[in-house]
């Protein structure tokens, strides 16, 4: 059975709902929230940030709907707010009310702990400043609610006055706070600072002390490590690191670290394999294309290029990993390019369930007619679908379903401001001329509903074939409009996704491309 | 005066051209590499690691290239090659020789230093690779080139076999090798583990050590500086943080956190100021967008945007900065977004030299504007023109010089395979009707000529304004060809680059949202 839930004895912290959503680009809906914190669930952290109740319509919805539509297995879903406001009393606070009423079993406060933030942004005293900590935590504390103090630019400040920062988390402690997190808010911060400024503040006060790390040196995820080993039991990450500026402590760092190099289990079993998948999906919910070089996760992560190692991999994978890539839900993955020569390729073709074996010279003209479309402008690194295509084409296999003979898309803007693309293709398929007319929101949805309608008759399967995604990437980007395009298209059947690419002169031409060999794919996964 | 060259003490080594150009995605020609050589040393790099002379023809011919072609201020050049095969002399393998040979100063030998990867990967017994190691150092140094020994895998084999481990390191030093660096190949290390290991080995050989850091665990800033704390005086880092798998230690972090956070100078006085601009031409270089959330360097690293902050940032931006960002040749900048609210947009507003003032009510419009474009799919982050057109327009300013009409596209590939694109505008310029016709590689290139054409009368400026670059974003992935489109195209009069942003059902009608722009602001720059 797995454990739903761990003890409180230490707590990941998510954030990618509140903290995380300030990257800029990032613009979420009710909708997306929702399904993000149900995937935050299915990783298994203990808390799920969601946002700001009261401060943010968008927020309070997202409170609202997560009480009937989110049922977590293992995070318990938190409120973020702050101290109530200078000069009113804590229940009287219409922002503090929201955060008692947001049906959040916990709630996060932030606090100035910088003297000269407190003097110059917040402009109260610094007794006040402390009273409005003292009375919130004290308030929401005799209402029933958990709550943990975020004291923001708390290294600033304890570098500047240690004194004023430790008593403002003395105060959090002492009026009932369960955690006091530290934050480096400006993300300055370097390991041996963080390890010492924590441990000293862990005993001057002996609160519970948590860390919030923000990535402006590079260094969130050893700042969040350094702090734990220094006595923090409650780390605070984003998924993929998002987060304001260079973003936060990655979630999918900061958690594998912990497990598989520290040994201490902080997800429940059988959480961390969904981490690869789980930081994907979240990727796709804010629309940012995922990180392909992001440790352990990313799909560059355990892919192996070098000639020089692409050998020795054969003989034992392990002397060339740091950990195995299935703890993480990840694959290792051969790459293909001029620098790594015929052992990759060999290990490729393994991979796609291909022999070339000992056939040194299919190998040979293969790994020539890669390099020979790669100067062009290919890249097969992402595209493993057109890859499989030229593989068995160059051993001789049949993988063509049908001749392109010409085609012509006209896409216009009338003067009535509609708008209308039309394709036309003419093709072979079966010995038999097709000529075949589709019109699409756009040029290339045109050219694909063109392309399905010429061949549906003599493929009915094709309906099964969907495509996903399309990604454009201009070549030589010093000359503009007039580069080399290469256009990745990814494609499904519902069970399976695959990428093709395309190259040419101009955005249609490399589609169209890549758009006849989605469709080749699929008509190959799904027999003649 | 600038000092040209730091003393011997610390090494800042770049490998970008050797280990970094195993990034999958990059393939580097000759004058590539040239080029990159050349901004790093206006970095003031050290070392510049060049690549394998006799391994890979292109890497032969950049050495040989560069004795004439390069002239490098700050670095020497360095290159990088294997310890002698077993069983030959080292004078007499050709691999050593290409490395006497290459005209490089310094040479970097990559040295087996775990037991089991001399035993399985390079298949010799323990003793015949100290021989090897021992042989190469002695003969290089004899021909007058100075060595550094990378140590392979070195801290798996530490950890595995730390004597063994150690002798290499004592057999390298004592052959004659400067530097010994002891090489995280893997990347799966944190650092306090490194700390301890660098500490241990130095005290056990005396040799001077170096660090070479993967990031596979998200540490590799971390590690190189817990190396150099430990006593490394040489660090390898790459542009970027390119590099195999997750990538290398990234220079542009390393650096400046040596140089601001801890007070080290490492290069010459006056280069850390062209680290973004070094970072950027590198990435164009590469052809890799720049990653917009590096730290230090990236676009959003000095960027605000929760409305929280901009409101304080009004009243001291020190407070909210961990560093400087001119000192890295980087700038603050202000977001707009939802998130944002009127705070941000009045700064962005003054950023531009409008004045909002205190006009509540343009100021209010404007936010709603932008807020509605941006749920159409607009967003104006990165797209600064489009900004300030919006901006300008709402001041009541008039920022329009023609009225389109309408436009059609048509694109078409026939059976000769030819292709062609013609595009055809109709327009209202200064009350006059025109109607343009133009030809160009694509769709979109057709479009700005044909633009150009019906403007070139009336607006001779306008050769001025170039497209540099074109990006497509499709937005809500999962709709695959039939989602909106995001277009943004960077233009330039030469002197400076502005961005403009296209939103629309289709590629087209996207690219000509975001081209009428790119014109418009050109034309607002250069007068009428």
């Amino acid at each position: 059975m797995a454990q739903t839930q761990l003890d409180d004895s230490f707590h990941v912290f998510d954030t990618t709902l509140r903290d995380g959503a300030q990257r800029e680009g990032i613009n979420l809906t009710v909708g997306d929230k929702l399904a993000i914190a149900r995937l935050l669930d299915e990783f298994g952290v203990g808390f799920i940030e969601g946002g700001w109740p009261g401060a943010n319509p968008k927020d309070t919805e997202f409170f609202q709907r997560a009480q009937t539509e989110l049922s977590l297995r293992h995070a318990q879903l938190t409120a973020f707010g702050a101290t109530r406001r200078a000069g009113l009393r804590a229940d009287e606070d219409p922002q503090v009310t929201a955060l008692r009423d947001s049906g959040a079993s916990v709630v996060t406060l932030v606090a100035k702990s910088d003297e000269r933030h407190v003097e110059l942004a917040l402009r109260v005293s610094l007794t006040e400043n402390l009273a409005m900590i003292a009375d919130t935590v004290a308030h929401l504390r005799s209402m029933g609610q958990r709550v943990f103090v975020d004291c923001e630019h708390f290294f600033d400040g304890y570098r500047h006055s240690p004194d004023y920062a430790v008593q403002v988390v003395r105060t959090a402690a002492e009026a009932g706070a369960d955690v006091v997190v530290l934050c480096d808010t400006n993300g300055g911060m370097l390991p041996d600072d963080v390890a010492r400024i924590v441990a000293e503040v862990g005993a001057r006060t002996g609160a519970r002390l948590g860390m919030h790390a923000q990535d402006d040196t590079g260094c969130a995820v050893a700042n969040s490590l350094a702090a734990i080993d220094a006595g923090a039991t409650h780390v605070q990450c984003t998924a993929n690191g998002y987060g304001e500026r260079v973003g936060n402590a990655n979630l999918f760092s900061v958690v594998p670290a912990l497990q598989l190099k520290r040994g201490r289990q902080v997800l429940p079993e059988g959480c961390l394999a969904e981490m690869s998948r789980v930081s994907q999906a979240i990727a796709e919910l804010v629309n940012i294309a995922p990180a392909t070089h992001q440790p352990y996760v990313g799909i560059s992560a355990f892919a192996h290029k070098a000639g020089l190692h692409a050998s020795a991999i054969k003989v034992d994978p392990d002397l060339y990993q740091h950990t195995d890539p299935e703890l993480v839900g990840n694959d290792m993955r051969m790459l293909v390019s001029d620098m790594a020569g015929r052992a990759s390729l060999e290990l490729k073709a393994r991979e796609l369930g291909l022999d070339l074996g000992s056939d040194r010279t299919v190998l040979g003209t293969v790994v020539d007619r890669v390099k020979e479309l790669e100067q062009q402008g290919y890249s097969f690194e992402a595209a493993d679908a057109s890859l499989e295509l030229l593989l068995r084409r160059e051993l001789g296999e049949s993988v063509c379903y049908f001749e392109p003979e010409s085609w012509r898309v006209i896409a216009e803007r009338n003067a009535d401001g509609t708008t209308l693309s039309e394709a036309t293709v003419k093709l072979r398929v079966k010995g038999e001329r097709v000529i075949a007319t589709g019109e699409g929101n756009g040029p290339v949805h045109a050219l694909d509903q063109a392309l399905r309608s010429a061949l549906a008759g003599v493929f009915p399967q094709l309906a099964l074939v969907e495509l996903v995604d399309y990604k454009v990437r201009i070549l030589e980007g010093s000359s503009g409009t007039d580069a080399v395009t290469r256009v990745l298209i990814d494609s499904t059947d519902g069970r399976r996704e695959w990428t093709t690419v395309g190259v040419g002169e101009n955005v249609i031409d490399a589609s169209w491309i890549a758009l006849e060999q989605a469709i080749s794919y699929g008509l190959h996964q799904h027999g003649r």
